[in-house]
């Protein structure tokens, strides 16, 4: 096999410096926060050479949408726990987990969403394609009979997760994990109750 | 009068030129955003000595910190509708009318959030006394009857409000008028169903 086959077939050497340098990314990004990033910290801390991460990513925007379009060619889809109120609890969990972790990668990402358009249009479309996924989770409980086949999807997954964003992320206030899963048991009554198909 | 009297006493000079230049603050920061401010352009607007200007709030940071304080300082109070439904549903279309409103202070008091640590510190003080103000709704709820004693009143708030700013504010995806009715029904049917007092 040539260097250049290598580079070039899937898993190979240019997906593994990709790997590499996403990973120092998420893990500087999470240490220093979005004003701490600087390009050479992130060739140190990955062992690829600062000129290979100049000439592909360009810039530190560059490389946080580059992490986030990471996120959409990823395998993750909501649990699959056999109801309506606990795969609502699991997706709550996770948000709760991300958000609330020390440091949070994703919190970092938010931060620096209000500062640099590519990050803000990258997190959209991040979020657009997370959400997506997760009408999973409402369509299985259509299939179950727990809620009407005319459930708005994106609205209920906003009512179990929206609280807890607003929460950790714009009134900046702490939050035990159990309201976490209060938010999902209200989203869950919410649609269950038929109120989440009037504006179906 | 002499003119210290006058500058000193409430709604006097003092508070006038406060009073000007946190509206040339709000309009400049709806109209340029936070990277667009300046104290020269503040000035100019509000008609007040940039010297004066400078003296008193020193960095556009501190004229946005006042900015937030002044709301701390106002008569605003939830209207009283006399009914939990229509209560949170008048709530939540004022929140969606600062967050929907193009330009919009409160989206871009958010993003200076995210950049100057006195502005995150300040709109969290400020949010907490709203969403504290906002809680007579509840009270007003379970004097009437139709609220368990028990309800925990900021989660109720949270469960309607919630979803509006994450869909508006972090995922920046319109959300028509109505969807803002539907979050504070859902948020009225969890209270009124008695599973908002689970974690009270």
């Amino acid at each position: 096999m040539t260097d250049a086959e290598r580079a070039s077939r899937p898993g190979g050497r240019t997906a593994r410096v990709r790997a590499d340098v996403l990973a120092a990314v998420e893990a500087e990004l999470a240490e220093q926060g979005y004003d701490g990033l600087t390009i050479d910290a992130i060739a140190a801390r990955s062992g690829v050479h600062r000129t290979t991460v100049y000439r592909r990513w360009k810039t530190v925007a560059g490389l946080l949408v580059d992490l986030l379009r990471a996120g959409l060619d990823d395998s993750w889809e909501p649990a699959d726990t056999g109801s309506l109120e606990g795969d609502l609890i699991s997706l709550n969990r996770e948000v709760y987990a991300a958000l609330a972790a020390r440091p949070s990668v994703t919190q970092a990402v938010i931060a620096a969403s209000f500062r640099t358009p590519e990050a803000a249009e990258a997190l959209t479309a991040f979020w657009s394609d997370r959400y997506s996924r997760s009408e999973a989770v409402v369509r299985r409980a259509i299939a179950r009979g727990e809620l009407p086949s005319t459930t708005n999807a994106h609205q209920l997954l906003m009512t179990a997760t929206g609280p807890i964003y607003h929460q950790l992320v714009l009134l900046r206030q702490p939050m035990p994990r159990a309201t976490a899963d209060h938010y999902a048991r209200a989203a869950a009554a919410v649609g269950m109750s038929g109120l989440g198909s009037r504006h179906a």
